[in-house]
């Protein structure tokens, strides 16, 4: 396989952007990552669009094509990357293929979603896409529905408290005041979070992830353009996993199968161990996955994540410092965007870019970006190269 | 770049599939190619899946892992790609990357649509997503409506009656009976077409693509898997190419770009010319892309496309036999299926497998598939190995 490298990243502020279309924000987050890299447009031999939504919340689909169009990038390749919330991990990992192969020496990544200012849908119904139409979506569960069956199983078979689990919020915000892109740059406190109300029983409105509307955007390129350039970050292991679909079929609703299985694979091409590395960013979609991921990438054992947060081991200086970014709490959720967030996160720590949030030192750093309840883990895994 | 083959293939029937949902479609042709490989489930590493309308019609993302799930593929990678309708073949340039990258191994790759017994939404808004929603589809064309505009502008600029247009579908038709996978498998005259119901004029009903209901899919591999084998199909090229979105943006109409920039890639990949070419599939959404797609494949001069039909040159036994599956017209058109089904019909020529029409000899296969008025084309050259 070939060496594969971000050359450039970009992003938007994540929020509720009213006055911008979902190919706005796609352009600029591009032309930022474009402006990052180095390069001119005529670089870019083809784009991956991670998205979810846009077909049911939009009625727009060619959303590849159509970003092609607007960025100008006439005749490339592109193409449209759906694996529900999940999508823009998974459209990294394409475009990782892309390059790896050998046909193309430098791709365009980005993920977008627009979830606020949809006047005919409804978002909540737009998400439980994610899990089966038919037989899941059709009993009126929601989405925080399914997470909070989770959320509950898992208090009940390793005895941990609702107020332990509740510290991961209490982290993210802590973290996305520092974070000029986030949606929620504030801190909020565990009593707060108790007692914002119930989305949905025991899943508290300050432990689940907004609605957002964002897009975030990546360069990847060959060996062919980093020669004579600064701040590289090659990507070690790029690896993809899925589940069964719907968690009411799964042995053990506590673990992601998935991210096990990814995990597994990437650190084993990257040849490292959770111990090597010195940043991450996981898929805090409510607080208890937050606290499931920890342990499923190998920082903690199953029932002591918490133990994790409790004793400062995700903080900055800790042994593993966690989404500082903010998460998908603090810096937002726009769904098919948030695994091109999470790299870029990871890319800008690396790089020494991260400002007040920088972990001393970083030199490699893992993102892990979830669809549905685990039904979809892609892991990335970055190293400063220069 | 690493050597890709198609190791198996299958196909469900094209037509108004009641009975059967979006998986049991996908399944059906998922088994059949698997069977066809003589692999098991286990060898399977990633999936991919081609489709455009499932979020919109079906209320249904995540489409991939549930595929994947429905066929017991737990573990492994899966990526639904989106490309309007040009989806099957792109899902198919996405697969063979990921085998060239050297990440995987096997992979399977497959389309599905569904457009009939479709209750709250209808097929003509759920197609018109193919071109911009906001700026395109806001006007009430449909995309019958935009072809209409290409099929005039063509007569116009190059003088060629509709009476010869429309012997593409007549040509299709011939062929399609004896097809037992396809949606119309009878022959029509030129007086039928003629005398047909205009869809959108000059488009008569007997002109146009139908709505269909079918799944294809294909096995992958690398030189892993092929040893000892018969009837192996070598990937020679694999291209994609996007035009302007919007056909009323562009210069002209008449040539899709985007089919002149993948061929013009996928002929230097396989160092082949048109004249090598001994089977053809050509994306007829319309008689008049029929013809188009000759001339831009390089088999015709521009407004001489008409005079290879006429002279026979398209027949099983002319210069270049085209679309003997029956092409969209009368094999039928199952939007995001239908680039993998021409794929594995160049894949039965190839294996002396078409029966009736069977090419005799062939050796080298092009298959063009289009998403939109030409805002994606895929180029896909087979060639049989042994």
């Amino acid at each position: 396989m070939r060496n594969v490298y971000v050359l450039g990243v970009g992003v938007t502020k994540v929020g509720e952007h009213w006055n911008s279309s979902l190919r706005d924000l796609f352009v600029e987050a591009s032309l930022k990552a474009i402006n990052d890299a180095e390069i001119s447009l005529s670089d870019i031999q083809a784009l991956y669009v991670g998205n979810m939504c846009s077909g049911y919340l939009q009625g727009q689909e060619s959303l590849a094509c159509l970003m092609a169009t607007w960025l100008g990038l006439k005749g490339i390749s592109a193409s449209k990357i759906e694996a529900a919330c999940g999508s823009g991990g998974m459209a990294f990992h394409q475009a990782y293929l892309a390059i790896a192969s050998g046909l193309y020496d430098c791709v365009l990544v980005g993920g977008v979603e627009k979830l606020t200012d949809v006047v005919t849908k409804d978002a909540l119904s737009a998400l439980i896409m994610a899990d089966d139409q038919e037989y899941v979506a059709s009993t009126g569960i929601t989405f925080a529905g399914l997470n909070a069956l989770v959320y509950r199983e898992y208090m009940r078979k390793y005895g941990v408290k609702q107020e332990d689990i509740a510290l991961f919020p209490v982290h993210c915000h802590k973290y996305a005041k520092n974070n000029p892109y986030a949606q929620f740059p504030f801190e909020i406190t565990l009593e707060q979070v108790l007692a914002s109300p119930l989305v949905a029983d025991p899943i508290h409105l300050l432990e689940s992830s907004p609605l957002s509307d964002g897009a975030a955007a990546i360069v990847l390129s060959s060996d062919k353009f980093i020669k004579g350039k600064e701040n590289i970050v090659k990507v070690e292991a790029s690896t993809a996993a899925t589940d069964i679909l719907s968690p009411h079929e799964r042995d053990d609703i506590t673990t992601l199968y998935a991210t096990i299985e990814a995990a597994k694979r990437a650190y084993k091409l990257a040849k490292v161990e959770p111990k090597d590395i010195d940043v991450l960013e996981v898929h805090d979609a409510y607080s208890i996955l937050g606290v499931i991921h920890l342990e499923d990438l190998g920082f903690a054992e199953k029932g002591k994540g918490v133990e994790l947060i409790k004793e400062g081991q995700i903080e900055k200086d800790g042994k593993i410092p966690t989404n500082l970014s903010g998460g998908l709490k603090a810096r937002g959720h726009p769904v098919g965007a948030t695994g091109v967030y999470q790299l870029v996160e990871i890319t800008w720590q690396l790089r020494n870019d991260a400002g007040k949030n920088q972990v001393q030192g970083a030199e490699i750093g893992l993102a892990q970006n979830v669809g549905g309840v685990g039904s979809y883990v892609t892991i990335n895994i970055l190293r400063r190269l220069r």
